[in-house]
């Protein structure tokens, strides 16, 4: 296993990660998480992504379980979680950036994790409700009172990154450190235009989720839209109607080909391709199964094959890479 | 309910709320108290106030044995204390925002509540003998260690309330988020005039108390000054002297003549007139009684029958309504 | 004469100053003008008060013209201007706060004077449409480049006043030093209540106007209303209606009777109130004839007159004492 | 003509203004400008934009010229200049955003327009190669020295602009004011978009260039690309590239249909469609020809015509319209 710093900050994570979203709690059984777990740490992935919201608070209860069964060194793994869409009930001040739900959410993720603190916590979302400056201060206290050891962001514009390094450095303040975005070959703006601002001047490190397009870069929805897949649960509607048209599917059977040349599968080319950008500290993996996690696991291997040429193909295919036009 | 942001900050609260000032530990019995707090979260009340000083720390003291025997969702609601008057003993030290009453106040406050934390923590008058300075300094430490989630004012002028920013923000410490104001139809300067420049810049919300001045508005004293109404309780002097006078009862019966035409109560025309105000974040009520609490609620439905026509009929009546004169 | 700090500033300025207000350009020759320079100067009279907005520009020619013939020793008095109403036209940009209208009509009031600096420049008005940031570096620049050497307000808010400091402060920028607000007998609220943090923590200075009211305080309405006076100018209707009722006519005549008892002229018991509160630096008088003026520059020859008990009488009187309620 | 505050500062811009880019020194004789300048301050016009980059320096000796000439209150309206591109000569350090640069640029600015100072200067692009630090201290220093009174950027991007403002508010430095984007109905994720955190936290104004998109939007391509327009002249390339497409073609033809049933011109249309947003500070007027000119004036009257349903009617027609997806 690879270990990349996480942006300029001093804690090392695997390059490759492992997440509970849609799975832990929800599509699998505790035990074939466990497995999941095991094969992981074993695989030399230190980093385990969680977030309240994640099947409604249950995903950190099971996760919680199997690290205290486990009784791995604290110091050998990163736990996360992220606060803002609450876990069971919905009530004003349960879901949120507010300060009282930044404290509340974290309080009852740590109690479900049965943990003392988690290695990072995220604002799982921007809250429009919220100033920036009652989320940097909770995140800050948070931080101070040893509830998590560094914060940052999920799917945050880079103009609200940037508002809260302002607020930070302005009250003398812990900044953010890492923001979680969506990055895959079919969704590129973000990492490769957006924040590279912030990657040179606040040395911000990436936590990517959805390497492979929520499963569009598996190949699986090539030939339809099976049931027991993600696109058919319920909540996710947005990510089928962004992702699943029919000139991505066109694309993905190109990248295919690719991945066949190359000896190797659309999965870990997915996943390679995502660790080639230097800006990416750590891709987190969903699986379902033991046997697609470890096969996903090797995904490094495939980064030396990813010469420029196999890149330039790549961007012909997808037509994904960001143009800087500046006039 | 409707529920409001406290002012720019990330908090919502109910639009209605409970107080127990004069009530809870005094007028009436802990079962009556009990039954009030069952109603007002069963409507959606999520905001309970208090302070150290109401019944000499037995509003507290009553309000904490009912939230623990209720056991409701801590993230379902807000509890409230408000430090200076003391509560049962007023030795030196033991009232005004010295850090030392601030912090030995607030300690007992949370002891009484049998609380970890209040949401919401008010310096209940300003001092004339403690520098801003340690006040801002106090509340900032109490909510960096946690036992408040926001600091306010109560009945602070607005160059007092402006001068806790201006000291906050040079040394980078937290602002206050609220201020809690008496506001009715009598009593409109500081919210419609005064305060203006703090609801622009720095997003202040309101608490309102005293939406029926003292009950004033509920029509009561319009015959007599009857004795179990709080005006014949000790040391009220100051608001019988202030408002109970001839010109107030007349203009009362007026108003009285409008609630009728719009088929409803005084009490809710006074309450949901203050509603009308954007910024107001919740108006506290008061009550002795089921049957008058339950009745109150249902201002909210009285709201949209003040159109300008009927707002403007009111400030004829009162003379209230500030003008701003710029020479 | 007696000199005063102009608040906490090292500017010593006469206890009684003369300004051109209503007069120079407008009311009365520019001999006349210059005979009231000529006397006030010889009293010991330091400050010569004018504004862009007087007379259109006007006033500030006439007594440009007087300083030049005269050719005084530039340290022995004090010269102010103040930007807001404009000069002769009035198009956008030509009046209010904007830095624009601060620099170039601070420029064109030095042409006016034909000076190279003005002693005091003041913001003549609170401007709702321009930022304070805007307001506040523009007068710091004007004094740093030395067009001015101290910067103030007139007839700004107590909160208005604090936000200039505020922000100065914060930015490290010069901050406002004195404030020219109305001040009589019959108009006392702000000199007595809303400016008390400001003397105390900022030691603001106040070049009083209006010490008789508009006149009112002289009598000379006790009677009637000549056409000769002020209140009939044009574009003075706030002031008539604001102090020309009924109640007050009837104050001026018990007023009259005090003044008769102490042996001097309602006039000048009207000016020597003023001086009696150790937060005003000057009293600006206005004058339109020598003898007028040479009368009235005696009032300091009254202060020592009004006792405690006189001074409470005259509270008595005008029912203007503003009483500080604590609830 | 109405007037606009420049963003949250106290500057009045007119709603439509006068730019000189490609026209003075350039398309036009010095005699058709110096008429297109008094057609347009009779008419209400207060600003005249222009750049050291125009026409190499000539566009500002030419309006400097006319300036000159007319004699007009400097008070009465307002000039910019822009510095980035240089003038005619292109050396190291004669283009950029370099301090030596910024200085001599803006110095030579003044002297080709023969003024003392400008009322907006404005950084022309981003610089990649000079930090912010640098150009903002510049910038500043050119404010503090009188050069010119507001500054600000050009098609910077909107963390570049945040980038600005922390710096400058770090360095309690005179922040930007306004910014000059391009922005018209086939170009509008900047201003609709990108910039709202902007226009909320900062009151930025903006001073749009190219509401009739480069010409496109006037008509004239619909049939050619005729020898005398702008998108033959040199170095326009990436304009022509970016708008002079089939597809926008079509959609110009579209809203001239629009246009004619509205009884104006597509031109007007076009105008009066950028003044419909209330971030738009004015919108700067290109124009060859006085009768041109005086058309595009009255665009003002087109703007109550954009009923809601006009304006999703065009949004349907340009496809335009950005989409906040909130994943």
């Amino acid at each position: 296993m690879e270990y990349r710093r996480l942006g300029k900050s001093g804690l090392k994570v695997s390059a490759l990660s492992l997440g509970s979203w849609l799975t832990f709690g929800q599509q699998i059984e505790d035990k074939v998480a466990e497995e999941l777990m095991d094969i992981a740490y074993e695989g030399g992935v230190n980093f385990f992504d969680n977030a309240e919201g994640y099947a409604g608070g249950k995903s950190e209860v099971v996760m919680g379980k199997i690290l205290k069964k486990k009784n791995w060194d604290r110091s050998s793994y990163i736990v996360s979680s992220k606060i803002f869409f609450g876990a069971e009930e919905k009530k004003p001040n349960m879901i949120g950036l507010s300060k009282k739900h930044l404290f509340e959410g974290t309080h009852n993720a740590l109690k479900r994790l049965q943990l003392d603190y988690v290695d990072l916590i995220y604002c799982h979302r921007p809250d429009k409700e919220t100033p920036i400056e009652e989320t940097v201060w909770a995140m800050h206290q948070l931080v101070q009172s040893g509830k998590a050891l560094y914060w940052g962001t999920s799917e945050w514009s880079a103009l609200e990154i940037m508002q809260a390094h302002y607020f930070a450095e302005k009250n003398h303040l812990v900044p953010p450190v890492m923001e979680q975005p969506q990055y895959n070959m079919l969704w590129r703006d973000k990492m490769e235009m957006e924040f590279l601002l912030l990657f040179r001047d606040f040395g911000m490190g990436t936590t990517i989720w959805s390497p492979m397009a929520s499963g569009l870069l598996s190949g699986k929805y090539n030939n339809a839209d099976p049931k027991d897949a993600r696109f058919s649960m319920d909540n996710l509607e947005w990510l089928r109607n962004r992702l699943l048209v029919e000139s991505n599917i066109h694309k993905v059977k190109l990248l295919q080909a690719i991945a066949e040349r190359l000896n190797t599968s659309l999965a870990k080319l997915a996943i390679a391709w995502c660790l080639k950008n230097p800006h990416v500290s750590t891709v987190i993996l969903g699986a379902s199964k033991a046997v697609q996690l470890k096969e996903n696991l090797t995904a490094l291997e495939v980064v030396p094959l990813l010469t420029n040429e196999v890149m330039e193909e790549i961007d012909q295919i997808t037509g994904t890479k960001p143009e800087v036009i500046i006039p």
